[in-house]
């Protein structure tokens, strides 16, 4: 009898209809003798829902109120799901974060698991119980309500499958898998049969939003191997996993693309030490995340520096550049918000020459500039106009011959 | 610097615009320098909602999950009362059941509360914050959730008030206080200036329903002095309190009415000891609350039983009660559903000639007959036709020169 650890998301229990549906599959699994924790998101819009009730009554929700309050969707989902699975003759159980054991910092609206005590889950495991915990949540040492932030669901579902080892850790989407490309933009896109926990982060922090990325950084620290594949199909998904793949193998596995990007550029920086460190440090202070930076070869002791952000980020990010710049006498700051990243990812590109002259040869044979270029262990990424950012996926897909992969 | 525990129903925070208003309310107190501790209902038919989501998974809820969907309802508006105190600048905390320290039995859907642990409450007032309880709900030793059953979030506040020992409890709610009848049924009606725990209960179990009979009883047990008084306007209220008032005054207060109201009689008990037992103890243990109990004076060793009950439980009192009554060969047994009962309450009324004749004479004049009477000690109840029990209330109101009450 094996322990299997499962993750249902927002549209996988969007409705009540569909909650019940997610009552079958889980059933189903049952059935097979396996014992079953099942991790839930709020129902549909649900959280979107209540932050608009709190912004009726305040512009600047606090942060500990607004947790229990959003805290309360996944309780919702959990309990219907309990009872659904009652319905059904399983015995089933819902625990909140508190219940679960999902300890955190008191960072509200963002905090970080600090420990998992699974003694609850695995009580009711013993007595038969299917257990349904409420994703996204967690309390801290002083019992206050915690939520997780962007990806917090499968946080939580990764955490417990790191305190309970089970057999699978398995996240039911909306999409089959992990695909070589987004299928939106290239229809022969194809799901990858399995992909290694780092290609899967350059995959997921470059735009493929299957799984966030702190998930998965989670999963590879504690080594979890997680299954992803579609609530509504019974395709066979991908399995995110470590193991010798990253040796045994050499190739691009994905074209991740991102189209929040604007590029902010200073020039005329003087070349002299601690200049990075003034321009840098006000913006990671107002947790603006800079992502690719770019400093030209400078001459007469000044050189130009690039760098992006999201766009939501280029207002504050100008401001604070700009103060900055004059105090250290650079020149114009300017941004540009029509930019999108295009990354080709695979473990080992880096040491493999070719890759790179590959990349650049299929943007240049399809007509399309390359605004700036970033290297790392297992991409390559090259920023691009935005209204590009399709043609140069597909020339990319095209060009590693992804449609023909092997999954 | 005093403190109040204040309290606001369903209808009180019955959408973003009341809760807003009530955060008017509250903020206007701690303005006047008291420390506040406010206990809130669900907002408007958000339980009944909860309840209703339950039932498209399945038509029995597990009780246990119930409670905890349900308790969300309280949740959020706790939350959003805390947002809109911030918003007001004035510092504000919710507190869920388990953080306010309710701690109950285990008996889900209709706890009773077994301990406050006011610690966190005082130590956020210390602290400077108005703190908003989420009521109705509460936790048992083993963290789980429950919620108080019917006037739950009343219950809360005199629990908290119990533990807090406030300058008051106000229990804000829809109407002006606690009048000498239901304004409805009569126009002239007036609400009272105050009136004693038991007077109140008497009200309350005979239709009253400005607040549950259990809140009323944990406040006379404690000696937890309640002011009920309108959201909606500022109107002086009713206090419910103790003290000498039972001693130094005999009237009438008030005139109770209820309509929910089925009389099922027994013809032909035999007069046998243990009979009575064998009647109503199948009914105790099937959850059924009989009310007035009627034993007519037996003739050749027979007597007629007459009892009521509420009328959704006809049918399964007839159920029992048939079984017993082939057992030990009585009569016919029949119901009547179409009944009410209307009741003069006052401290004192049983011992004072004079009241039960003038009850009597009220309705004799009135042309309503009466079919039951029981007296208790502060209160005489006749049960009458249903189609009677306007007019019937409206006569007593005008025996006992109640428009004309100092309140």
């Amino acid at each position: 009898m094996a322990l299997r650890v499962q993750k249902y998301g927002g549209s996988s229990v969007g409705s009540v209809e569909r909650v019940t549906a997610v009552a079958d599959r889980v059933a189903a699994a049952r059935e097979q003798g396996d014992d079953i924790v099942v991790v839930v998101s709020a129902m549909g819009s649900t959280t979107d829902e209540l932050i608009s009730l709190s912004r009726q009554v305040t512009p600047n929700p606090d942060p500990r109120e607004l947790d229990t309050l959003l805290s309360t969707g996944e309780l919702v989902t959990s309990t219907l799901l309990a009872m659904a699975l009652r319905e059904r003759n399983h015995p089933a159980v819902s625990l909140s974060g508190l219940q679960a054991g999902i300890r955190t910092d008191s960072d509200f609206t963002r905090a970080r698991i600090t420990e998992v005590e699974p003694h609850r889950a695995l009580d009711e495991i013993s007595r038969g119980n299917i257990v349904i915990v409420a994703g996204f949540q967690g309390t801290t040492d002083a019992m206050e309500t915690t939520t997780l932030g962007r990806g917090g669901s499968d946080t939580t579902a990764v955490a417990l499958a790191a305190a309970l080892r089970p057999e699978a850790c398995e996240i039911f989407t909306d999409v089959d898998g992990i695909y070589t490309a987004d299928p939106r933009l290239v229809p022969n896109a194809r799901p990858l049969v399995d992909i290694s926990y780092e290609e899967m982060l350059e995959m997921a922090s470059e735009g493929a939003r299957v799984m966030h990325h702190r998930a998965v950084e989670l999963a590879w620290v504690y080594d979890v191997p997680i299954h992803v594949s579609s609530t509504f199909t019974y395709g066979r998904g991908t399995r995110i996993h470590g193991g010798p793949l990253m040796e045994i193998r050499n190739k691009v596995r994905g074209i991740a693309h991102e189209t929040d990007v604007a590029r902010v550029t200073v020039r005329r920086v003087p070349d002299q030490p601690g200049i990075a460190a003034d321009l840098f440090s006000p913006l990671a202070d107002a947790g603006i995340s800079v992502d690719i930076i770019v400093q030209n070869v400078g001459e007469d002791g000044h050189s130009d520096v690039s760098f992006t952000v999201a766009n939501g980020d280029v207002e504050a990010t100008l401001e604070h550049v700009r103060t900055v710049a004059t105090t250290f006498k650079a020149g114009e700051v300017t941004a540009d918000r029509q930019l999108a990243k295009v990354s080709v990812v695979g473990a080992g590109l880096q040491n493999s020459p070719g890759y790179a002259a590959r990349t650049f040869q299929a943007l240049s044979g399809a007509g399309i500039n390359i605004e700036m270029i970033t290297t790392a262990e297992i991409s390559i990424t090259c920023v691009v106009r935005e209204s590009a950012v399709e043609e140069a996926t597909r020339a990319l897909h095209s060009a590693f011959d992804l449609e023909e992969t092997d999954g």
